[in-house]
């Protein structure tokens, strides 16, 4: 590894000075960082402070037969420099608005940020409840210490598990604290000083969706975000070695971030305090702190894979309660003299909110209309001005536009009205029809002040980061996103860590079906849907013209705890009849009704129109046709019974779906489906519609023979039939 | 850009001598790698075959209205320089098995390829199918020349289009060729030389697939691939430094692997062959080509993002026309030097393959055992040892063993009975339960000859690397993967186009429910499934026990055309009655008859075994009930009428599913469902079976409320019901 040759690992028997090497950085460089927390009376403290973080680490993993204890045991060190001397928190306000966020992207090390959490006094995390980790929660029984962090409990910024997205959420939360500083802070009100710290393991470094944010975040020289390397070498099959040997240090470098390094992460607190300091003073490039760890150290299997998960052996872990002058027979005690050391955070953290709220009081004093813009923001909320847009928006004319087009003109119109939207796409915005200023672009170059951001061709990333300017406040920010259909499937790791988190997020899909024509295959979602659709906590939208894009709008900026996919047409298709903007926020309805009707048809989308078309040629034969429009299963399903089977009766007589996907959800109201069995095909829109059947005739013809092998039996009966 | 400064750009006024700076190399070193076709003598010829090739991308991109030639025009020289010098390749026999691999990542340039096949002689790539691109393809007519590459045309690796992944299956080609060769070479008998040229934009450097991919590239030392860079500057939305301004040269450094560069990829051709061929005698490294082109060269639109997709000005094309000596008025005509030019690797390429052929004769004389080997790989011959292997597993004594386990043994046992088995997971593999011998590892410090790759932490480059292996080609390798299902999700993109490209790949998904407990919400799958039960062409087979999983390997095993996952739990379940390795193969069956019954239960996984006790208790207590295994929709789906209704009945009887899945594709047969709709819980297995009311008792309770609801009433006419 290329760290610093000229360490100097130090145990607890000889504490270290802080005279360092950062990078190549002597240390008179670094001596102007120093401030009065850092001296060398400090080290003994810090030593005992990091023996009684990883004593209490070694009972989490001891108490229920295990846990991710490995890497949280090597990181103490960076969690006491961290939490004692540079993050700026407030323990009894976990949700002070100008925090620094911390992100733990290796996740599975929970345990790491439970025991600092409890260690630095945050009311909620109690001993209790770090009793809790790994217990199997029978009987009722809950804690907030899961295996992995997540979000609803206080002290936890964002869940983080899956492994490379707390990095791209990080590169969102740092967006978040740049584009507010930018907005808000003026000379002498430094109101956002919020940064980011990011934790990241060997793994994260690895996946595509880290590699993505980490390109993106030098690029936008995001310098409000340090990532922190737990430098340890082991994974969890074996040594790093085994799948990864790139030069980190270099490829961070080319990536636009500055690099530093500190030796000896597992003791040199002070160490690296200053690099954190270090970091924090440098401007214009995000900072990468490698620091060599060792995973398990202490204990029998330390630097090893084996140390990744498990129980540690009792020698061990007596040994390390006995050097921190604890009963090692005693479990979850934390040193008196140590836990002060944690717990004057608290009287610092209530200090410097205070000191903050007061600047916030002179800053309303100062600049009113600024201010109140902030308290907005704050609170989350999207004024009514979008509402307005939305109820006054006439579609009567909209007939000649395809769904992505009229998705376009109201984000135009939305953009000034809501102040909180903020994000871009995945460079085919053009595609897309996103329309922005490019006054209002996110970059160093023009303002950091602008909210459209270009993602680049990173569609994973895109979700990831998208969920971190949500989780920066509720509300402060609405991230957009915007990709065709198909390569959210790209983004689908990030899209569901939004669902699950509960963080309003809307992602516009366009090209959402083989309507897209010339493409081919590779870029028609057939099966997407079908992912999104069972999605807990998302919403899947797709509407069919101008009326249900603006419902799909209504839904999506009033979804405050949830994500939703506005599914989008490539091409304009015409008038639909009775279409509603009300209507179709009950995620389907009867947009044709006929007393009677021998059967209904259920479509949304680009493909409704056919089926209108189908119908109404059906009509003619005197085979008399129900028409509804289906925008939204994930709206539908939510309302009562009886309206439920108003719209899809259950009497016996043929519901046929007709979509352009392989059907699944639909299989809930319908007695037979008329969608995809295959791959879509590179030819014209209308080509495929008829290729695939899914045109008026192809819909006409199959509704035809189905109703025959019926034969005026009960569809019901006959059992659900793929046509 | 870093772009080596002391370049000379020529154009066809000035042909250019081939003495070049490549990275630092000077030109003398470079000189031993000229061989008879390099030469200044060369250099007008080369200048009119380049003209030649963007008229005829000029004229393809006029023809319907449009496509992405852009890029196509800027790369011509690299496509000559390919073509013509560098690639080993027979147009009369695009199967050669020796032949060079050639992948166009930035699938979207797709005329690129086509043209030059049909300009080097492919058969198949006629003029005429040329006339088809971009065509609507209405009335049955069909072309070969899709939007992008697709696999099924002879003369085409693989399919791409979505952006990245085609890096990461070249990176699974140069893995098969380098472990072919480590396997079947011998001195004097290089049976194996075939290399693989990779073509990328921008856009695929940004994909995170494709920097998973090239990081294990350079780790594994893959020195048989080369990665050639059209460096335009330019996406889809706009320049490239929008979004990104790293510096990929020293990314790429970092990343393990040598950089050369070409200053001018508009005309040199005979710089980029010298850059090719120097690339070709590196070794130890994969090889990066940034090789700096134009994007549209010579159109009013050149250098922009207007180049990227559309018509280009006439005035431009006709002034390339003249240039070539052309009628500006005709299209589609190739100057007859030119063809020749091009055709003359007709000649060559017939020459080489028969070199070839006597090289293996030779070999099958010397080395007869070996050359068997290699001819049963080339077939794509897996033998019958299998076979037996998998009938005559006794599966008596595995009712203490998980799905994961049995999986693991089964494959301890396949590794030496099919030679061509290749792959392994991402890093969770003592997990997956995928064991391995540690000298049939992948790796340059052990063999290439190894079979098992350490994918590391990079789920979605696995599965597109596994389609290169697959695509190498038929049957020569079967790549399989391994991960946590939920990570499935990662995979996704990838697995997709494996389905797509009917690759046959065997996916291993390890902790497919909330049973594996502990982890998490952001581990446990529930809407997976419903992804991959509607993906067309891929088999998802969620065996209950050894036996079903024993089926499992036997379809997957037999299914040459489509990947499928294996969905395995993580703990053992005891016995389930009246399973069968012949009957799972049908996708459902009954596992419980009574003609008593008064409703079914179906359920798959670790859940039937729940299902199972909840029909017994139920039974005890006078409530008769059917069970029913349904490891796999997708192959229960192509049974035939009768059989798949003496599964699922239709007389009106209740048909429960229960999985702990949210339930979608359940509704084709069933009338109610018990399972999720929320996500998981971070709890032990028993915990989270009741928490979600899918252990025995909760599965009873469901279904007496269920029953009371019907009160004796026609389950089907009820409407399907979430219970």
């Amino acid at each position: 590894m290329p760290l610093v040759e000229d360490s100097h690992p130090t145990g607890l028997q000889e504490p270290k000075t802080i005279a360092k090497t950062v990078n190549g950085t002597t240390a008179h460089h670094l001596e102007s960082e120093k401030s009065s927390a850092v001296s060398n009376r400090h080290s003994s403290e810090d030593d005992l402070a990091v023996l009684a973080l990883r004593n209490l680490i070694f009972d989490i993993c001891g108490q229920n037969g295990g846990g991710h204890g490995g890497s949280a045991i090597g990181m103490a060190a960076i969690g006491v420099a961290l939490y004692k001397y540079v993050m700026r928190y407030n323990p009894s306000n976990p949700d002070w608005f100008d925090r620094d966020r911390f992100v733990l992207s290796n996740g599975h090390t929970a345990m790491f940020l439970y025991a600092l959490n409890h260690l630095t006094g945050f009311d909620n995390w109690t001993m209790d409840e770090l009793k809790g980790y790994g217990s199997a929660k029978t009987n009722g029984y809950t804690t907030i210490c899961h295996a992995h962090p997540e979000i609803e409990v206080p002290g936890v910024e964002v869940t983080t598990g899956p492994l490379g997205q707390g990095v791209a959420n990080a590169v969102g939360l740092a967006i978040a604290s740049k584009n507010l500083a930018a907005r808000f802070n003026k000379p002498d009100f430094d109101v956002i000083q919020s940064r980011v710290y990011c934790m990241t393991g060997d793994g994260c470094l690895i996946e595509g969706v880290a590699l993505e944010a980490i390109a993106l975040a030098g690029h936008l020289q995001l310098d409000s975000l340090v990532l922190i390397y737990d430098n340890n070498q082991v994974t969890c099959d074996g040594p790093l070695d085994w799948i990864n040997t790139e030069d980190i240090n270099a490829k961070m470098r080319a990536c636009g971030w500055t690099v530093l390094e500190v030796p000896d992460g597992s003791y040199d607190v002070q160490g690296i305090v200053l690099a954190l300091r270090y970091a924090n003073s440098l401007r214009g490039k995000p900072v990468f702190i490698n620091i060599k760890t060792v995973i398990g150290l202490g204990t029998s299997v330390a630097g090893t894979a084996k140390a990744h998960h498990g129980v540690f052996d009792k020698e061990s872990v007596a040994k390390s309660k006995l050097l921190a002058g604890m009963d090692p027979s005693v479990s979850h005690q934390i040193p008196e003299n140590a836990l002060s050391y944690f717990r004057e955070r608290k009287t610092h953290g209530d200090r410097i909110n205070q000191d903050w709220d007061a600047l916030v009081a002179r800053f309303t004093s100062t600049y009113p209309e600024l201010a109140a813009q902030l308290e907005q923001r704050r609170k989350g909320d999207y004024g009514t001005r979008y509402h307005e847009i939305l109820d006054s928006l006439d579609t009567a004319d909209m007939s000649n536009l395809a769904t992505r087009e009229v998705n376009g003109l109201i984000l135009e119109k939305m953009w000034p009205a809501c102040p909180a939207l903020c994000g871009g796409g995945a460079d085919l915005v053009n595609s897309n029809k996103i329309y922005y200023a490019e006054s209002d672009v996110f970059h160093p170059l023009t303002s950091y002040s602008g909210r459209y951001i270009r993602y680049g061709i990173r569609e994973h990333a895109m979700a990831a980061i998208s969920n971190g300017l949500a989780a920066y406040n509720p509300g402060t920010f609405l991230p957009i996103t915007a990709t065709f259909f198909m390569f959210y499937l790209y983004a689908a790791p990030g899209v569901r860590m939004g669902a699950l988190s509960h963080l309003q997020t809307i992602h516009f899909a366009t090209h959402d079906s083989f309507a897209e024509g010339q493409n081919g295959p590779t870029h028609q979602p057939v099966e997407v849907d079908s992912l999104y659709r069972a999605m807990p906590n998302l919403t899947y939208f797709r509407p069919c013209d101008a009326e249900e894009t603006v419902a799909a709008w209504r839904h999506a900026m009033s979804a405050r705890h949830s994500p939703t996919i506005v599914s989008l047409g490539r091409d304009p298709v015409g008038h639909v009849p009775n279409t509603s903007r009300e209507k179709a926020l009950k995620g389907a309805y009867v947009i044709w009704e006929d007393g009677n009707a021998q059967l209904t048809l259920a479509s949304c989308g680009t493909n409704l129109h056919h089926a209108v078309k189908a119908a109404k040629s059906l009509g003619r034969d005197g085979i008399a046709v129900r028409l509804i429009s289906c925008p939204s299963f994930d709206l539908f399903d939510k309302q009562d019974l009886e309206y439920r089977n108003s719209v899809f009766p259950i009497d016996g007589k043929p519901i046929i779906s007709v979509e352009e996907y392989v059907a699944t959800t639909w299989a809930r109201y319908t007695t037979a489906s008329i969608g995809m069995t295959s791959y879509g095909y590179s030819a014209s829109n209308a080509s495929n519609y008829n290729r695939f059947g899914l045109d008026a005739a192809g819909i006409e013809r199959k509704v035809r023979k189905y109703l025959g092998e019926l034969r005026g039996g009960n569809a019901r009966m006959a059992g659900w039939k793929q046509l």
